[in-house]
């Protein structure tokens, strides 16, 4: 594989370091701190937080979803584990600075983006889109393809989001809609794009080992557990704060039990599959998201969480293995069944929600034109996207070095280990003095 | 092993799905949000906090507790993680629901269960009893059996709280008593009345390998350093919390180089054993947890701590093996070191400080009251979910399947990486794409 | 090895039993809780903090930072993980007491050291010298060896710190130069002094394997997300807290992408290396840490985050074999490049800042004193201890079994479960049980 190799020397590190000396001069031209002196116009500008350090717990809960969460969360995967919680680091690094910008120039102040934890949180957030998408494609890409993919999908993102928030004026606090579906979508339509013929037998690295498995499951727990501060860390302060938590908490729990009982209902002899319980459980803080701050009551989330758990595990079951075979559409992570449809079910209930009136000032009609936006966005934004990652010049990898880190890593020699203990054999080379 | 598998297949599904939909009706009938408008009458009630979301970064470090601390450390076992850390997502996310409507019903404002943060701290606080008694009865029991420990255990340390705080009117800031101990001793019975003579010569796979040690660390660490949000969050506020995070802070720390010591001294050649790290090191916490928020100063909590490291570390070395080979008390966590014998100590040295007045308002009989209700209630409460949890209908694993995930989860061929790794074969399935 | 095995008996059991009981003494005499009613002279006091639990999340942030960041970032050798997380806990436990007295006995109130959030902060970063420092030596020293070094090293820390900050009121918030240099140079200094020839040429276990790589990368993650809080948990509150944050947040954003460049730059084909990534990644939070809470402008935190990775990569690829094979510095870590060299850029960002005025009342003079003075107590007191730590009455391992856990720990067989799970062998002990 010299050609990507070469590829890699060349281009990656290239386009890394323009990437950010760009970045760095744009921060130079419009980033401040936040002086609490701002005007405030943005309807987000979340007022009641008086301190300008109120925020972080809530974002450092956030922080760590971003970077342990999707991280660990991707590291299932035989031989791509450097891969998933390296590569998501970089892109998520990238990300939060691109985003800051994206989201900034919407609501500068005095031609400046003042820096808080608000935006920091948002910034963020902004990220977890690509996050999601990545998901969809990981294992097929390389990190020059995903940092092009980073920049595109965050423009959109901000796009869209500035278009449902401001515009429109519709509620997401937790962001089913302009993230977990957009990010789902958009990374299924870049990954329809990708279609790899040579992958529909699989690929003998598309699978999990026992220890690969533990390693997702440090992703599944710290997301399950700061969902709740994912959903209310941009929510109005107080009662309503406290809402979108509760809402959030027993979301997440009834959806453990309906996950569990579907994986085993589905699966051979009964037994639980760890791809379900890695992704299932946390369907219930997608799919109450966009509720989490209305008064729709603590039964009404759980019922919420319920039935996001039981689609979720169906989809992975049994509509993954179609959307590969008859669309085309090879989803690595299966995002469509933990971020799509679960989205989707967090934009329906949102229109019923505030149709019932459960959220003071809400209107239906807008949350509906909301969830529509968000998955035209996606999907067109993600066509596009696909195209331009499509470029030969970005180097993407052959069919036959997917899912395997040893093309973008120095991998260490594991064999000599496996050899080493059956015969004591002593030929290991010393990769730290090298 | 077709019965068990078609137990599984047929039995948990239903068992999970009815009680999460009992669950929700309940919900829907008891729960509504906290308005901060509530009476108020509950002595745990708090009422220093004013904002609803004060106690929000102390429930946080809890919940972490509750899903990595103890989800994690329990993942030693060789071939028993997937169980580990799976199913105590999957009870400690039914039993929080669960503990709210337990717990609440001795508090109800208008009929109502007003939910708020000092009330899903208490839910989570309720999983932990039993997480606890999982410990003692890890690898040897079915999800359904389980499940029903937790609906028993759960109910019957609702009634012991209760009793505890509200009618001996005792303090267990940290819950010594009424979560470690109750728990442990519950547990301890239960696995007293599943007694299996087959395993009474060990079992190959009640043991672990170097990395399942290495993700037993990840539990240890994170309940280690968490441990004073868990004797503090609901502390009174201010100095008194203070007063809880410190000595929990201090006795911890000194537990560490106690329960080092006597690792080394007790094995063989002096080396430290994995197990007590895991374990005695945490002694500290529990030991301090009803004198936490007590004025027994630094050196006094510092004291405990070193303590409850000794008498951990030797009941691993000396009186677990006892247990087993004479009581029948096959203990797999060894929960009687980490939380049975430091709670009890616990609740003891809570009696001393109180008649030393080094707690306002304290009654050393009442303390001793508490400590004696707790292991009473835990006892007889055990005995009884034992025989209710012995039935057959609940699908108890054979001797021979005991530690093994393989009788509940599909896992991933892990002979095969070893062979591929070895040969370069090329037999794996693809089990993503499946 | 029965001489070092019987050593260990013998002597580590009795030196931390004895070190914890002169503590538990010492802490008698002197420490109190802080009741709120102190004369706060020190000028470290943060008097603005008016709740006493004000800075306990940003506490905890820490805490995860020097128990889970510390400790799995040193787990990537392949058989010295059980070590690097182990000891780093015991020499964390026993340093926060350690420093909670040396640092106290600076700003003694009545007599008394008052036990407070901030306090505990402190303490917790004085034991960071001592983590830093165990990178360098890491492999290669034993447990009482260690002790010896943290009582000293601690000790030494205590001296320049209050020189730095009451004596030359220098500005050093996220400790660039305190913490970071400080702790790299003492160990560097100690690892001189316990050069092993006989590693010139590398050693067997000296290296990585799969998933201690991914072990690693738990701490490295952590470490990311929280240094924000390190650097700003000490720092004014208000708007200045935030701006620590925020310049921290960026400059390890930057630095991400700087380092992933240069590793691909410098290595084999382009390709990543896990040793950069874990490492380099978090020389941005080092090298901001002096400026941390000035006004350098996002853009200028992002600059030198920037220049922090590339110097921090280049280093561990060119220099780190060239202290080994020139100057006798066997760095196992490579602190040189993560602490050493960012923290001096940090010192040196930290004079240029101030001579700008970007620090009301700073003084670059004293700036540069600081920075000196940090180096100077590092290298004469880790030459110092190194002399000490060399006296053969505290048990050095031999050469042969450097790297090696087996030497202080009993370790599960792991080649059992190769034979196992290939042949289906059934010969493994029942550890748990014994």
């Amino acid at each position: 594989m010299p050609a990507y190799a070469t590829n890699m020397r060349l281009k990656f590190p290239i386009v890394a370091l323009v990437l950010e000396v760009i970045t760095i001069i744009l921060f130079a031209v419009f980033a401040v701190y936040d002086d609490g002196k701002g005007h405030g116009h943005d309807q987000h500008s979340n007022k009641t937080h008086s301190e300008p350090m109120d925020l972080y717990p809530m974002f450092q809960d956030v922080h760590v979803m971003i970077f342990i969460g999707f991280g660990f969360l991707m590291t299932f995967l035989k031989r791509y584990s450097f891969s998933s919680v390296g590569i998501n680091l970089l892109l998520a690094a990238f990300g939060l600075q691109w985003g800051l910008l994206m989201q900034g120039i919407w609501h500068l102040d005095d031609g400046k983006i003042k820096v808080s934890i608000f935006k920091i949180i948002n910034a963020d957030f902004s990220t977890a889109t690509v996050l999601i998408s990545f998901g969809a494609v990981l294992g097929k890409t390389s990190p020059v393809q995903l940092l092009i993919m980073t920049i595109l999908e965050i423009s959109i993102f901000s796009v869209n989001e500035h278009l449902v928030a401001n515009v429109l004026k519709a509620n997401d606090v937790g962001a089913s809609m302009i993230i977990h579906a957009f990010g789902a979508y958009f990374g299924l339509a870049v990954a329809r794009v990708l279609y790899r013929p040579g992958l529909k037998n699989g690929h003998e690295n598309d699978g999990s080992v026992y220890h690969s498995d533990m390693f997702a499951m440090i992703g599944t727990v710290f997301l399950w557990m700061f969902w709740p501060s994912f959903n209310s860390a941009i929510a109005d302060q107080g009662y309503v704060q406290l809402t979108a938590v509760i809402n959030t908490y027993l979301s997440l729990a009834a959806c453990v039990l309906s996950a569990y009982a579907l994986s085993s209902l589905v699966e051979h002899k009964g037994k639980l599959d760890m791809v379900h319980i890695q992704n299932a459980t946390l369907a219930g803080g997608v799919a109450v998201g966009t509720c989490a701050d209305m008064n729709v009551e603590p039964f009404g989330a759980m019922l919420i969480g319920f039935v996001a758990g039981i689609i979720s595990t169906l989809g992975f079951k049994y509509l993954t293995p179609i959307l590969a075979s008859s669309l085309g559409i090879q989803d690595t992570c299966g995002v469509h069944n933990l971020h799509g449809m679960p989205g989707i079910l967090g934009g329906l209930a949102g229109i019923v929600a505030v149709a019932m009136g459960k959220k003071e000032g809400g209107d239906a009609a807008m949350q509906a034109a909301a969830l529509a936006s968000s998955l035209g966005f996606a999907l067109v934004g993600g066509l596009l996207t696909g195209l331009i990652m499509k470029l030969p010049i970005w180097g993407q990898p052959p069919d036959q070095n997917c899912y395997d880190d040893s093309i973008y890593w120095e991998v260490p020699a594991e064999e000599e280990e496996h050899e080493e203990s059956l015969a004591h054999a002593d030929h290991s080379k010393n990769k730290a003095e090298a």
